[in-house]
């Protein structure tokens, strides 16, 4: 997918949310538990509840990992049912050496058919840009996560005056540009918000942690929107776990709905739609 | 794998070397390419043939993730064929928030009973700690990494004075100790060893580099080995790849026992047998 389809969904369907596919045997509704092919029947019901309100889905590979070969069956056959006008995000955090790297975007991007893959920054170069190697593909690189453990590294301030997250998005730069490369800011510091801003201006920010981690729509909005939208902001457990009863799939699309109508009244006050 | 376990392992084997299974259908002997289950086959030919000579392998995530849902059963089959004294680590390089990460941990050591994960340190504290709930299981941080992109971000200066690695290195402190941590550090520079052994004296170091990638081994054992050895000398390329015939196990069974006997005589010099 490329920048261009992306804005043009964004406009077309007045959302900028991503809905997270974390899909855990655990917690799905118990109505759904000991069913054949229970996790991939809870995706198709959550998908044709939500695709109407949503831009794009981020399966996070772990939990399909974690039920082994058969994970990997229900991942595939989950991003063959999202519509193809979504951009597909592989929630992977993968890093490696070159030729491993290389093996990885060949698994998301071909044999998987993601349009994106999170990768993290700290093996540096030779471990990311075999990723762009992919037409039309995504490259969306942890720069200040929402985790508290983020802080243990991330904001660590280096003796060039940059913190450690604004030498990883300077540093980026070198190696791909607005239309292959996105980044991870967590929705919980405005202030990190606009230090990300001043560096990548144009970027897509892929934007976890609002809601449940505690940050808030409209400061993410205030300090990270720009003329193209710029964002996609994620919720999972908000909305996929709303509800574990029978109605899991009805009280998810109320849930994506409320989302996305408040994300179409910032898409107006800031001209974007 | 206990401490104990591993150094006993490392007196009876007189080893310290790691055979890293990065097997790819592209490499593996042309005899062996289209046949079923041909890189099984391949790596029960490499074990038996190294087993006398290391006490690790590390297979490469990547490389069997990227064949599907094949690719986990046959690393799958291939953890279980490995002999039970050998410390079986899952170089995966995974960090994720902490929910996440537990899912992970739940993958590699229960679901797979690996012995050994690498991780990246990126994300911090609570990406790393979950993967600590696990009897006698290991967790092989990302520290100094031996490829180019290295560069980019490890050697960082701080302004406390640390570079980037050594930050990793104290913090990683607080949540492990050296029964269940250990370190990736790559053997291409000895300064940075030294560095590494000056904050983590007495923990296990996985060491990569050597050989393919311009390290030497007396240089590593040299800054490196402690009285309970402390290194884990991991070769790949140079053993699994060093023949393509239909010798290829003999070959590699011959390279393993070069580097033994080297190993062997380091180990006799610095009194750890």
């Amino acid at each position: 997918m490329t920048r261009e389809q992306l804005i043009e969904e964004i406009k077309a369907t007045k959302s900028f949310l991503c809905v997270g596919l974390d899909s855990d045997l655990e917690k799905i509704p118990n109505h759904l538990k000991g069913k054949e092919d229970s996790i991939f029947e809870f995706n198709k019901a959550i998908i044709d509840a939500t695709s109407r309100y949503c831009v794009a889905y981020k399966p996070n590979i772990a939990f399909y990992e974690s039920m082994g070969a058969a994970g990997w069956d229900i991942l595939e056959r989950t991003v063959n049912y999202i519509p193809k006008n979504k951009l597909i995000i592989a929630d992977a955090k993968r890093g490696d050496i070159g030729n491993t790297s290389k093996m990885y975007a060949r698994t998301f991007f071909e044999t998987y058919n993601f349009d994106a893959i999170t990768v993290a920054p700290y093996m540096g170069e030779d471990s990311i840009t075999p990723y762009f190697g992919f037409d039309d593909k995504w490259v969306i690189l942890l720069a200040a996560t929402s985790n508290s453990g983020g802080l243990d590294f991330q904001y660590k301030q280096l003796t060039n005056g940059r913190m450690l997250f604004e030498e990883v998005l300077e540093k980026s730069k070198e190696w791909g540009n607005d239309d292959n490369l996105m980044y991870v800011v967590g929705a919980t510091r405005a202030d990190i918000l606009q230090k990300v801003r001043a560096i990548v201006p144009n970027s897509f920010l892929l934007v976890p942690g609002v809601g449940a981690q505690g940050g808030s729509l409209s400061d993410v909005v205030k300090n990270g929107m720009n003329k193209d939208c710029g964002l996609l902001v994620n919720s999972s457990r908000g909305i996929i776990y709303a509800d574990s009863s029978e109605k899991f799939a009805e009280i998810a699309e109320v849930k994506a709905k409320e989302l996305q109508e408040e994300m179409q009244q910032f898409l107006e006050a800031y001209d974007v739609i």
